[in-house]
């Protein structure tokens, strides 16, 4: 007999994680066992369906991630960068898929990630859309195809909320318009514009960032040449996305050899 | 020693026509050696630059094409199917290249054209431009990625004295995301919706055309699915990307061997 | 002691039902007193909370419409024409503002609401959004301040479950522009435009419809002219806005004298 | 007998410049007079039709504006402040309608046009284009109409020559807003967002530059509420809507009494 793999969600009490918790238990690919929270949290020991104001659901919040993982396939990780490393020991260990959508994790932090995976599948990405994604793998193949006289633009638009500019989905586009066309982003990019700031380099990569409302999320690439204009663009209305993403990963990473993914992979792209 | 290429453009009194010729004469790759227009027109036996309102330009506009092509290294024709066909003829004898951009040929009239293909190059294009090439291409690729439960829409725009909707290049764009998915845009075209459609047809492809103004040409493919969007877009805004397009269609097939050629073939997407 | 205004949900089973008590509850303006469904409904004598899959909320579903609205200060009717016109005699007899969101209602039903309107406040509106309403009203002016040489199209997208194009609220907007200038829309439509169309007709005023995934509503009023082009845009993305002008419309309904309003009226535009 | 005015294009040689001149030849309003270049140009004393590459005109390039304006009944003027100041001077000798165009120029500046102002007409824009015209008044309603939990932001772009950012249209956007909001543009201004920003502050008005490629000029004034958004856009897509403009209120300032107009004044916005 077959069974739908068991999954945890890690921070379960924010957006993300709530996110998370209504996508799984929607699904009838995968089953929620379990919900974990850090020590001192309001909801630990409570019915996390209670504790989300709706019906129980009969898994207690814990905040002892060694005893939630035991009987899990996979655990779907939106933290932040320390707790990520913590649970991915804990994950190899459990043998289960550590699916990470954390962000903000430093290139000496991605690298502590390798042990785990020797002994378990991990899939990270800065961003679970499908849509995203394939964004990136068109501007790559773009700016490729397309030489310096078309001047390349990553233009995004978030919420009011948002701490930083531009996006980390932003920089991804602009890291694959960069490798496309065999240059280094950290040469070309050109941010904040503002004031006298004199006609535009060639071969420049500009970002704009506009904040406002409860805007999800949109990325438009720019390829503008003379006389024609080409716009990559996606948007993204509902964080549901990112979830179905995590989930995707998580089943996706049931029977792969142990290593570290990315959602090119599990997305076949 | 080298020579620029010299090139013949027909319909010279037209809008695109007066929009290849200046192209041609601002370019250091190519000459213009000659103008045809048909016999009776009120340019034949001007001087070309005066008809043109502006500086001479010491070419004779003339009804006589065989004499015309006869010095040519290539023909650059945006005209009626009728005349394309006889100028392939005389293009071929004369071993010039013949560069197409008339629309609205039959499948009939396109086979017609395969005599000449045997002894010259022809590169034919219902749309000259860089960027639109690339969008049928991308587009393609995005609708044999993406599943059904992203709807397909084209949208376009186009200046108040467009008579034909959908653009050819629209439908162009819904054609590549047919053949992406498999299907025959025949079976699964939805266009001029209104009044009580009923809901969408899951694997529908959608064509909506806005007309006004002098929009020169506007294409967006979008592709929706549940909680995101990835639109393709280009904007043309100064049709001499057109005749850029075919003036590098002619540059490009010196030397080829004989055969029938695509811009795709030219911009060696 | 002044209270905040308790308010019935009529069709609060449904999709904008359910979004209502949502934001009723979530308020600190009104309370829910009552949630009303038609006869034989699965809903009926169940506590309305618990039925959402939520917490109980000590409300009983009722399918008395008389005895729900009893208590009310305001009722809030977004259902079919015939329910509404029964709503609207109970809701004035119990003193209480009727807010209208119901769609489709015919010339003859909207008059047989005046007699209630003479006891009490109405107001109804095609689309409670803030937004459209100001889009209404700039729409009017701006085909007002410019003359016929700019083009006006209306251009909307919803999801695909949308079985009617263009949307009520395209043809809102399109009215307004013709009243801008002095026109009957009637007289200038141009929808569903396909095939061999001719030139754009000097003055109309043309609607295109996208359908596709799960688009909430946005809507674009093109005035193209030569070398310009002016849009006002609207985008929902939360049909929560639509219940948050509806309760905005019961709470300013409070007091007012007598009579049938718009939301217009409601949000001093 | 009455005849159309006599125009004088200062500035003549420059984009701006053969822009207009081509706009009054064409036009049946007015009659091109006169052509001021600045000492020792190449195209003083040459026929002003040769000069652009074209047939002769029959009007003689001058450096001596006080000759050039002497028939004149207006002149239209996109230079630099300084020449401006000195022209303003001598167009109201002249008793013509001084149409100014130039940017850049300072509060100092511009309170020194007022002893010209007393005596003749002048017509002084940022942006002479109907469309952005009518945008910026837009702006200002709909700012007043929308309360501070809708955040505003304006994004512009052009071509890759521009040199500062944003754009003077962008800032006279913003001030339209903030006069909108009863608010000092400067104490709301959010520029250059880039970094650890933190969340965008309540109130504040923000501004992006996106800079490519030949576009002409786009400005959009995002409005950016919960669950909606408004969308005020103008596009320009030719130059020549500014010289028409400008056309425009050469021949609107005939006979107006003194004084310092702008262009709502002139566009009767």
């Amino acid at each position: 007999m077959t069974q739908r793999p068991g999954i945890v969600v890690t921070g379960a009490s924010g957006r993300m994680g709530q996110m998370l918790i209504r996508t799984i238990t929607a699904s009838d690919k995968a089953r929620l066992v379990g919900a974990v929270e850090r020590a001192g949290h309001d909801w630990i020991g409570a019915d996390l369906g209670e504790a989300m104001g709706g019906a129980a659901l009969g898994i207690k919040v814990t905040d002892d991630p060694l005893e939630a993982f035991a009987p899990a396939q996979a655990v779907i990780d939106f933290t932040a960068p320390e707790a990520t490393l913590e649970f991915a020991t804990l994950t190899a260990q459990a043998r289960a898929v550590h699916v990470i959508g954390t962000t903000g994790m430093t290139e000496e932090q991605i690298a502590r990630l390798e042990p785990a995976a020797r002994h378990a599948v991990i899939v990270r990405a800065g961003n679970m859309s499908l849509g995203v994604n394939l964004l990136v793998q068109l501007t790559r193949k773009v700016a490729a195809a397309l030489e310096e006289d078309f001047d390349i633009e990553v233009i995004e638009a978030h919420h009011r909320h948002k701490v930083d500019a531009p996006s980390g989905t932003a920089l991804m586009l602009g890291e694959a318009a960069a490798e496309g066309r065999g240059v280094a982003l950290a040469d070309v990019s050109d941010r904040g514009r503002d004031g006298i700031t004199g006609a535009r380099t060639s071969g420049a990569i500009g970002f704009s960032a506009v904040r406002g409302g409860d805007i999800v999320g949109e990325h438009d690439v720019l390829f503008a040449g003379e006389g024609e204009r080409v716009v990559l663009r996606h948007v993204a209305t509902d964080r549901a996305i990112f979830a179905r993403g995590a989930l995707r990963a998580a089943l996706w990473g049931q029977g792969k050899a142990p290593g570290h993914y990315s959602m090119v992979d599990v997305l076949g792209l």
